[in-house]
């Protein structure tokens, strides 16, 4: 008995950091669906087709399989792909049968974020890519990183709209005990599908995490706002000051930490995880910090959320949880998450 | 098509070795529960609760979970129980729900073994624990180990209870050729659910594992009588004497081999091991021998279990077994188990 | 829904190369059939018996199972079988049920392979065995081996009857531009189950497996014509000769490639291979040559044939291939064996 959530298919997905799009195939699969991404050398668009081969099903993406140009070259028997999915040789034969053509999604490339489209691609409006425009702004450092999990994607979500879990899972690193014991707020815009989750602890400990990064030694005031854009956006805007000058912004530190929650396949998650500051940008030491504790706090997910996969799975029958005030992010995430899912399974209207 | 054997609920099962069990969190499965086992820092009772925090369902007996005092502090968000199971803590809010509770299973510590009752709690009565005083008497010095086997316990029962595998699978340890050609004796005890064995060899080669740590260099007498309490404990009450001398206590060795086979998980077997004895108490270098030859012993029933598991479980369609004289004690309590298991299912009538 | 194709029954396959059967037990499994294979003492005559046991159905392949002299000595009981399969001891009694049997299955030692007839003994005819006789006639030497894959047979048959893979798979060892551009032509002979596929290059480039092996530098005329004996025998009669000399035997080199492709389960297959020649037949350093270039070769289709079942396993509903001129061979394998499953299902009629 597994726990799966459905997935909401006609919705904008990251597929890759853009610096992991290149002339070398990246394969990845998003709702299941497998694709296979590079970059034009013309222009260094990125493209996304189905990553399967019309004759044989070989992946794409898999060696000996080559770009040719930008067309790419099937490695069991040559067939032949330009960027729209259209087969333009095969082998031993002159006429390409006028069917032979891979799937290609619609792409955004916004943010150093590249999101794929998998659903209907009538629906795909570019402009609707929720936006996280720290992550490619002048004026702000990034570091970031992916790591797949085998677990259904909503205990992603789970994991992530319910912080408390930083001061066990994390403690040491980024939580401290007055994470789990100040109450949250939370707000939910079922319409517009996002969840807003707020703590704000005026005289907390400062973790390790903005410790060394920051150099403030004593108590902190810290404000953890989160904003879910579900299915796959979820932004943490933090911002910590030495405790009582919480107002007096030339003393504190924002810090913007993103993840995209892209469901790969029934029990199969990509972490995308990025943190992005605005001080000490310059300081390749804190740049250095940040990506070796952030990576180590995300393993520390992956691990924990790789277990309660495996557990929930081992489960003989059905199972019960128990919900208290922490959850009221998480469960109105999951409320959302059902009603995109069955959102993008209705057939779609037709244009008139 | 894998071989599995209905689970007796209503029974003792042992979870662990005595010495298991401290202040780690030690994570057992029996009968498909998963629990949680440590000792109380107060006074040192083993305790065993669902190892499944109510909230999410991580499990309690993984890190980051610890002990605070005799409470366990889920490591995922901080729920917190207490030995009942009961939960005392949660993150966030002051209020903990009133079903905040883990099961919490009986325990019977007894003879160095942990003893659990998965079934009905209303039914579990300390005194029913069937007992192998051997393994903690004054006198007796005592080796042990645990092996985990993917095999259903059903066919760990078969094994013990068919000693003329020793002579094929043990050859060169404990088995020789007299043990496979001496004909058995069996005594069932349906009501009791106690299966006996009896071989008694007049003339035999003495075994490597009795020759090297007795210092018994001719041929021997020998007898095996098996003593099975079913489901779970397995006592084969071993006795070698010069040939000749059976009659004769004081030139006689008496061996006490003690498995306990508990059921985890379908497929899946506990194989606790003890071999005991009252002779050469002080010699540290017969008791390694001991200890690490049986274990050997050991290992070779796990790896010709686990590969019969893997060759059952690849049967394409219901396979047939061929039983001969050997077999009547197996046979016995494949009837016996099938038995106690239909008991454990049914409702238990309420005590009027 | 993975991929796989029907097993014709009522068919000779390969078990072994003659090599592989000897005094050490040797597990094979035909068919989802386990076989326990070995060769008498007596005048070494190669055995074929189910490998399980009647007793308790431990795997007569698997130690510590023993031959003692033409006998199998069963390692978990000592049960004890003959050539034809009748057991001749049992443990701890005189008296051996005369049920004690295991299937024997007809065997046919041929061109040093290793047939064996899972099917209705009744039909087995050693003189329908399909010859190789290259593989073990004089003035013809031959380098070999097998390789299991993970992969339904049917992928097998697809990957060598279509030879347009060269160019891709095998790039820099049997691959050129011309295998892959160069129209076939395609015989099928329905009735006697029969596939040929020919590929005439008059004017090539020659690939290294032959450039360094013949020694031949410029450019070459290649033919390779495939014969394959539906379901198991497959032969590519390979013929180079410089450009323009196709005609003068003096200057071109026969070379035999011989495959067998026996089904082990579902989705698991035998790939037995073979490279003989008649020319430079006492250099040694040609020998190992061809030996490490086709075993590289054969484990470029290995890796690439288990990353397509496992492909084709993941897809969530069912898929459609593309299938062109080069795939007409390919096509009508498909369809005889179907029709020769379809066959070996039927009730044989009884001869009258």
């Amino acid at each position: 008995m597994p726990h799966t959530t459905a997935f909401a298919r006609n919705q904008w997905y990251v597929a890759a950091h853009a610096h992991e799009v290149g002339r070398e195939l990246l394969g990845r699969t998003v709702l299941g669906e497998p694709l296979v991404l590079y970059r034009t050398e013309e222009d260094g668009t990125a493209v996304a087709l189905h990553d399967r081969c019309v004759h044989r099903r070989y992946p794409l993406s898999e060696a000996p399989t080559r770009l040719d140009g930008d067309r790419i070259v099937c490695g069991y028997h040559g067939f032949t792909y330009d960027t729209t999915g259209t087969c333009v040789y095969v082998p031993g034969q002159k006429r390409v049968p006028r069917t032979a053509r891979v799937a290609s999604y619609p792409v955004a490339e916004r943010d150093s974020l590249v999101w794929v489209w998998i659903g209907d691609p009538a629906l795909a409006d570019p402009d609707a890519v929720p936006r996280a425009r720290h992550l490619d702004s002048p004026g702000w450092v990034t570091v970031r990183g992916m790591e797949p999990i085998d677990c259904d994607y909503g205990l992603l979500v789970d994991n992530l709209l319910d912080l408390s879990h930083e001061t066990y899972l994390h403690g040491g690193y980024i939580g401290t005990p007055e994470v789990a014991e100040t109450p949250i707020t939370t707000e939910v815009d079922e319409d517009a599908g996002i969840v807003r989750v707020g703590r704000h602890m005026a005289d907390a400990e400062c973790p390790p995490f903005y410790a060394r990064s920051t150099g403030l030694a004593g108590r902190i005031s810290r404000r953890q706002d989160i904003e879910y854009h579900a299915p796959c956006l979820y932004l943490l805007h933090s911002r910590i000051a030495p405790a009582g000058a919480d107002g007096d912004d030339s003393r504190a530190f924002r810090t913007e930490i993103t993840y995209a929650i892209t469901p790969s396949a029934d029990g199969r998650v990509y972490d995308f995880w990025a943190v992005s500051r605005d001080w000490a940008t310059d300081d390749a030491e804190v740049t250095e910090f940040l990506r070796a504790n952030n990576h180590t706090v995300v393993m520390q997910d992956v691990d924990a959320l790789n277990l309660l996969q495996r557990s929930l799975g081992a489960e003989r029958a059905g199972y019960q949880e128990l919900s208290i005030n922490i959850d009221t992010g998480g469960l109105a995430a999951r409320r959302i998450l059902a009603r995109l899912a069955e959102e993008g399974d209705k057939p779609v209207e037709p244009v008139s």
